[in-house]
């Protein structure tokens, strides 16, 4: 049996999904992969700012996932449960005898990577692998992150951060080994498919907003959404990814849905026809356009038939032809399960 | 850089494209994995039946795949040619230090899984990794050439007999990692796929094969793809590799298309919906229910798009919803891209 020492920062959404569900695949990972996850600790940002003051949940590895969620969700002051730890801070959690794996789930800063950057980099620096669902780190640096991986021998996995349970980079990296990948595209946000796709049955883009809107999938503040930064986000990072660059966010020429020209808007209506907004990568020798746009696509399309929140990507080879993946969960749950995933693969000798 | 000895067993149509691959990705190979692929020897069944008589071609590591190819293709008697070994077989093939990986790609029998069942039994035992596109043997005993692959601390990779280029075991094994897979439903065969395509479009049965064997889609003998039967193979193999169970061909129900109910013909005509077979599995507890089987999809349906030689196959899980995956080259070159694939995936490490 392997043991998979596991230290979680930031306990939001994705967070507590994820303990849940270690909790729940505690046993099958046993069974399944000879694997025996142990949380080591969890850092929460709402207690304290990692890498300027201290205090964080330690536990002894005997505690399932089911008694530490009842533990950290404690509401009574947190400075008198007995598995806080006041003085511990992140390097000294760190510095431990055989590290396994550090899960980023802090809150995503595209701006200065922070405070997940540094995290990711003590981490990786510390010897540990490092799973994580923190878009804005990976774009800050990815490169960065990945040489620091290589030099420490260790894993720095993404899967959370591109797509959650949609298996964007496993197919890119693992299925499609040893091909050389000559163009992608992607229907990559949820709620932008769920609007657009709500637009082609008649409603205004207002409307369908608002209904996107009651139905929790758009956020009161859809800007990020809707005027394609999401997208860009995540084109970016598959991109360095994929093909190992460091472009940044500039890089990527960013179209929205917030004025649909009616031509388009018009022509994605007719019938055996959608308009779908893509994250496109094109591949000119060396060089590599990325870009978000509008798109008419027809019936014929392999993403034709991604509508509502659902998400897919194409992968256009040159020994495998074309491979296409849509679907997997997009909520907290299946980032969560796209980080157990990464981390089982970790470990996995098979 | 990590050196890969390969020996291949069969030099068909898949062997062939398998050697011009590895010919076409040495560089990309060394450059992005640090893998150096080594062709060690070649044995063909059209030259000699391995286990009963001997003779290989057996190669110096410093030859490239180019100058082997012209080497093996030389008309002139075998048994002149310098790199001939007329009194070498199998067993003295195999014992060479520091094993590599054993392609087997010799004829296929669903019956005895012969001679493949035998080539890859040694090589496990012998300590090589093996990866095949033969689904005979692997129909015939997957269990236990996977105990044996287990016990020799080597790896049995099977993605070239199951769907080609299509990444139908990785994405059960490596990307849904974690999660429970509830049932699977493919379009696993594309001639029957092609000739349901041309039927909706209005050709009668019989004008459509027809059509699929002027274009080389269906076989002369078209029996083993009209009447379900590659479908089963393909369920089978996928039920006991992503299951870990030993069912065999008597436990799949088995439905073709050469006498499809005229209900379902014409339900399958109507607008938005499609008439397809299936290969399907369906857990009930403990057990598992495999069946090949017409269904009239509609237009939500996650294969319906799925049209033509194309295939697609989807899994519903209970952590990542459902995840599909489509496409893929099928024919002798996505076949061996596939074999490559899983030879790269053996030895990678991050």
């Amino acid at each position: 049996m392997k043991i998979s020492k596991l230290i979680l920062l930031g306990f939001g959404n994705v967070g507590r999904a994820f303990l849940n569900i270690v909790g729940e695949k505690r046993e099958l990972c046993r069974n399944r992969y000879g694997l025996d996850l142990n949380f080591h600790s969890i850092v929460d940002i709402k207690f304290n700012s990692v890498l300027k003051s201290k205090g964080a949940f330690v536990f002894p590895g005997s505690l399932d996932a089911k008694e530490i969620l009842e533990i950290v969700s404690l509401k009574s002051p947190e400075r008198v449960n007995p598995y806080w730890k006041p003085e511990i801070g992140l390097a000294q959690i760190l510095n431990v005898e055989e590290p396994g794996v550090l899960i980023e789930c802090t809150p995503s800063d595209g701006k200065t990577g922070e405070p997940g950057l540094s995290h990711i980099r003590r981490a990786l620096d510390g010897g540990w692998n490092v799973a994580t669902a923190n878009k804005g780190a990976l774009i800050v640096d990815f490169r960065g992150l990945k040489e620091l991986a290589l030099k420490n021998h260790v894993h720095l996995k993404i899967s959370g951060a591109t797509a959650a349970a949609l298996p964007i980079l496993d197919v890119a990296l693992y299925s499609l080994a040893g091909s050389e990948i000559l163009a992608i595209e992607g229907i990559l946000n949820g709620t932008t498919n769920y609007i657009l796709t709500r637009m082609r049955k008649g409603l205004a883009y207002d409307a369908a907003l608002k209904e996107a809107q009651d139905k929790g999938i758009a956020e009161t503040d859809p800007a990020k959404d809707v005027e394609g930064w999401d997208t860009a986000y995540k084109i970016l990072l598959i991109t360095n990814a994929v093909f190992d660059r460091a472009y940044s966010l500039n890089d990527v020429k960013v179209e929205g849905i917030t004025a649909i020209p009616s031509k388009l808007m018009k022509e994605g209506s007719e019938k055996g026809r959608a308009l779908k907004l893509l994250g496109k990568v094109i591949r000119e020798g060396e060089k590599f356009i990325l870009e978000v746009s509008l798109k008419v696509l027809d019936n014929s399309h392999q993403l034709f038939g991604v509508d509502g929140t659902e998400k897919g990507i194409s992968f256009l080879t040159d020994t495998m032809a074309s491979v296409t993946v849509t679907g997997g969960k997009s909520d907290p749950r299946g980032a969560a399960a796209a980080l157990l995933k990464d981390i089982i693969n970790i470990y996995r000798s098979d």
